[in-house]
């Protein structure tokens, strides 16, 4: 079945899932136990496979993406669709896009699909489409903003840490511990994740609940959720005791949480982030928790991607020694998400196979050779 | 100001919190900072040593309290009001409840009076007043158990110490990641804390909120909230992904999640414990974490207290090397609760100094020779 052109089939697809592979087994008493629910690994394929190849297709798999011989850039040439996870992404560059000639179709196993050169895109093969699962892993996310708002403010890692020290020293534990209630909490955009993260924290009584967003929510909405819109980003900020990031990464977005607009944030506040680690400069955050300026940053996204051994956010601390909630990209890929993103895989590639192009229009994030979304590039 | 006895004043009191001492200093550019929101400390005293010798009072503060020979054991002795934390208590036992011949009352600064016998406390002197401020760390504690299960259901522990180790993969943390949503959660008892839980976990779209009490909620509150008593403990843990513990300790309830329990509670779920370390058996819960039956525990409590270095449940992991997210004693003790028990902690002395003894009445544990609440010692 393996194949690297479409001799054997009408098609020639690619899982692609590096960052996400095996061996998937814990180990306990009777052995290798395989873990099967893992679906967007380069072993279980989405669990895919054999839906594919019983309607005469190929599926190629590998994790080999870097560098001018890898699998990747050798069978892009043939590829018809390119399916790619979002945590560890084969990057589309406008360079291999170019030397794509089949390829129609590009979808994201998940949320996210800035790995690819959406402008190029728009030109190759007069149009290629690219589609993501929308809504497959906001509620994941969601709830790892919340979590990770928790674990900031109430000052779980050094707690815990300590525990497995052997140590006991609650002074220490609790000297920089909060509660979330009677704090100001805002979202930078307030789509699909920022929405349920907001909905989420109504109950906390926070002082307040703001959010920035160019498109208000409606006062229904509002006053169900209980926030407050404030039009000017600096100055929420200026108000904001834990800040949540939760819009996509465009040219705009891009080195947004740089040293000037940290500056601007209240002294000793969180900062969580689990869009896109491009919207902050690494630098700029990680001097800002050593200066205490920033209290914590939190989050599952970096840039780049894998976060090399030696990125500074892996190892930023406050000056009490905390305040790094840190983790690989993973918020979006729980296995419930994973079960939820390769249905909605199958449900893209069946609308493609069968010709009928039946695509959900929230998925679609470029299409005919134009933005399909508001998301991305045309708000430059 | 310092002295044994009643010589300089109407009264002696004692602060006394061992377990959150100092130096309570963050080291940072400029040197030590101290944290004077670190009002439950022998240093800062709940910051009531002015007022209190403002108006003639001793005030004596230790951390002395092991052993015969210790501070707590010579002072007792002529102590009218001793006022204590419950995070590293001084316990008042019998025997030490027989030396205390000038004893009325007994606070506790924070919420949980087990470290009083009770029995005892009802027959000393006439029978002295054992108060707490209740309601103080309410907020504080069902926030840490909020986390606490996003902490254990999302797998966050194992993910923050691959980053902080230099790691990178994320199939090995997803594969024990899950989503709340869709999750059974139940709250063993629903008092002041376990009602807030639910009502913090209500937007999680869980697939049901249950709980065990034997005081129902009123049926406008279940439907607020939109939870379901189950009237079987092990009925309603049979059902659950999630539990917490929310009752107090006393004796129906101490060694009540043992081997026995634990099996009965559905496997790969999580258990968590903010109430009281003794309301579990500490090796059950370990082994039951080793072989899998329990996905992850988490919580701040701990028997005995401070944990031994060799504690079992300091380092006790699922079979994927996760499921642990304890830390010490500590969800009760943010700085915010601490500025709500210090107020109410001079509420309670003022109304003892005043001679109003106009105390809110659900701050009374024992008074007047009996109990004042349903949550300790009549419901054996």
């Amino acid at each position: 079945m393996r194949s690297g052109g479409q001799e054997t089939g009408r098609h020639l697809f690619w899982v692609w899932s590096a960052g996400i592979r095996g061996p998937l087994g814990m180990v306990e008493k009777r052995g290798v136990v395989l873990v099967p629910e893992l679906l967007g690994t380069t072993e279980n394929e989405l669990g895919i496979r054999k839906w594919l190849e019983d309607q005469g297709h190929t599926l190629v798999t590998t994790s080999s993406k870097e560098g001018e011989d890898s699998v990747f850039d050798k069978e892009l040439v043939d590829a018809e669709i390119i399916i790619t996870t979002p945590f560890h992404p084969g990057y589309l560059t406008a360079e291999r896009l170019a030397k794509a000639k089949n390829l129609k179709l590009a979808v994201t196993a998940g949320i996210g699909s800035d790995h690819v050169d959406l402008n190029a895109a728009n030109k190759t093969n007069g149009g290629i489409t690219v589609a993501e699962v929308t809504g497959s892993n906001v509620v994941s996310v969601a709830e790892h903003v919340v979590m990770t708002i928790l674990v900031l403010v109430r000052n779980f890692v050094p707690a815990h840490e300590m525990i497995e020290q052997g140590r006991w020293d609650v002074a220490e534990a609790a000297k920089n511990e909060f509660d979330l209630e009677g704090k100001v909490v805002g979202t930078v955009a307030v789509g699909r994740i920022g929405e349920r993260v907001l909905r989420r924290l109504a109950p906390f009584d926070c002082k307040e609940l703001l959010y920035y967003d160019y498109q208000p929510l409606s006062p229904e909405k509002e006053k169900e959720i209980g926030c407050r819109r404030v039009e000017d980003l600096e100055e929420m900020l200026a108000q904001c005791d834990v800040v949540t990031i939760n819009c996509p990464l465009h040219e705009k977005t891009r080195g947004l949480f740089n040293k000037d607009l940290i500056a601007k944030m209240k002294p000793g506040s969180w900062l969580v982030n689990t869009a896109r680690g491009a919207i902050v400069v690494k630098e700029d955050v990680a001097e800002a928790l050593k200066s205490g300026h920033l209290r914590g940053y939190g989050g599952d996204v970096w840039f780049p991607q894998p976060a090399p051994k030696e990125h500074p956010l892996r190892y930023a601390k406050n000056p009490f020694g905390g305040g790094n909630a840190m983790v690989p990209h993973m918020s979006g890929t729980s296995l419930d998400a994973q079960k939820r993103y390769a249905d909605g895989v199958k449900s893209i590639l069946d609308s493609y196979l069968s010709g009928r192009f039946d695509y959900r229009p929230q998925d679609l994030i470029v299409h005919g050779g134009d933005y399909a979304t508001k998301a991305y590039g045309q708000r430059k």
